[in-house]
């Protein structure tokens, strides 16, 4: 029987930090952040049960970022949940979930961008200009709040994390970038807060994302050589099999330096990514595979 | 008398973060930080004295930053003297002194950029593409290296202390940023690593930067209507007696947003700031001053 958790609920900035500072004075363990937009799925709480498996203090942010969205994006229909968002935080043991609003991160209009290139060039770089100067501001405004000695992240947003640990890199931030493998449902959808917008069909056709990455993965076993085209061709037929399946891209690419190759990449790790729009529903999933043993 | 202090000089990051995390873990006082392009003069002996009567620990640190140079400004011939600095530091009572290179800073080409927009507009933003953005990043960097409780800049570049202040606001940096007042020599040229570029003649006639600057403090302390054109024209009609002198801009501004105004800032502080070239030496110094009081 577990034993009786309270999560505590912050709003703002001064009372998060002020919180997390007396974690710092009295303990010598290590501070965990999980940084969302909330209506929270297994994914999210497989974070937060791998952050409290690692850290004295867990603290989970839940903001939907205006910044990070297009003009033509969800922003205003992204689902929101907070009271199940909580129920969820706390039965995955985190400490503080910090629910900040809009004018709280931007009290003023933001004038100080950081911006990714390189990793940034192509997947969701390129079909959503703006978008990772959006999360790589939001995420360096949130580590500067925390402050925290890891951070964790999930896969499913591969480039998201390629992008952030180069900032952290390039910027020198004093945290751990912790990959967390991509939650799945039963049949092998990728958890996504975004899947709640798809109607029954949708629903069903969406399996040929995953189906096609499965399909990659045999292949690449069996391959001694892996040619990229071979891949994206291979994927994208299995996509276009269902007919509501709207291809935004699939591409091969190094991972995590998310650069093209041909046959042979000059990485030992890659990346198939997909993006794919069902409806107004745009999902994303990818495969990262070793392809030198 | 005072006590014999002695300084240490540490070049790479882990030295200097395991040193600071040191001090941390020993003491409550605070850490004060003083980032430096070396080459020290009274007025960073200044700084580093503001920051030792405030802090426990004070970090100085001597990068001369490629990024936020031009292509054809003036990276290679920097003025450089680390041995002299070591002393200036050493009495002025740094406890450690941060000389990282080139490779220690930047050990893959950089990716992330840190860009400031709105206060870097004007005047050695514009004359200067890409150098605010060089700065904002390595600023960035080394509040994430040292993570100081206060930093230590100089007035004389007021841009920069705008920028940063911006970027620290915006990024939610958990540090104070300290505006120090300009150091002049006994003649008024204010203080800077490159006046050492100077021949004897433009030495002279660079006087007339802060004589130029004095002649608008007194303008502005008859007027009860400040216009921004009548202090531009004084300013430069001053500065062009100098037959030496090649103005790069005259500006009267509002502080710290950097804005225009005819006759009535809606700032209470305005900031004069003009850059100078004499022969190859560019040359800046401003006067902020209060319009309402």
């Amino acid at each position: 029987m577990a034993a009786v958790h309270t999560v505590t609920v912050v709003h703002t900035i001064a009372e998060l930090r002020a919180r997390i500072k007396t974690f710092r004075r009295s303990s010598e363990q290590t501070v965990g952040f999980v940084p969302t937009m909330g209506y929270l799925h297994e994914g999210h709480a497989s974070l937060l049960k791998k952050a409290c498996a690692q850290s004295g203090l867990v603290v989970l942010s839940i903001f939907v970022n205006p910044l990070q969205f297009g003009p033509n994006e969800d922003f205003e229909r992204y689902p929101r949940n907070p009271e199940r968002d909580l129920a969820v935080a706390e039965a995955a043991g985190a400490d503080l979930v910090f629910m900040p609003s809009v004018e709280e991160m931007y009290p003023q209009p933001i004038r100080t961008t950081v911006s990714v290139s390189g990793v940034t060039e192509r997947l969701c770089g390129a079909s959503r200009p703006g978008h990772f100067d959006g999360v790589a501001t939001v995420v360096s405004k949130l580590l500067h709040i925390v402050q925290p000695d890891q951070a964790f992240f999930g896969m499913k947003d591969a480039q998201q994390v390629a992008v952030i640990e180069q900032m952290v890199q390039d910027l020198n931030l004093d945290v751990e970038i912790v990959r967390c493998p991509t939650l799945r449902e039963e049949d092998g959808l990728a958890m996504s807060s975004r899947n709640v917008y798809l109607t029954q069909d949708e629903r069903e056709q969406a399996l040929v994302l995953s189906q096609a990455l499965n399909k990659a993965e045999a292949y690449i076993a069996k391959q001694a050589v892996i040619s990229s085209k071979a891949l994206v061709d291979l994927v994208s037929s299995h996509i276009r099999t269902a007919p509501l399946a709207d291809i935004d891209y699939v591409e091969a690419l190094t991972y995590p330096t998310l650069q093209p190759f041909e046959t042979s990449p000059l990485s030992d790790t890659i990346v198939i990514a997909v993006a794919v729009k069902f409806g107004k529903t745009r999902l994303i999933d990818n495969l990262i595979t070793q392809v030198r043993k």
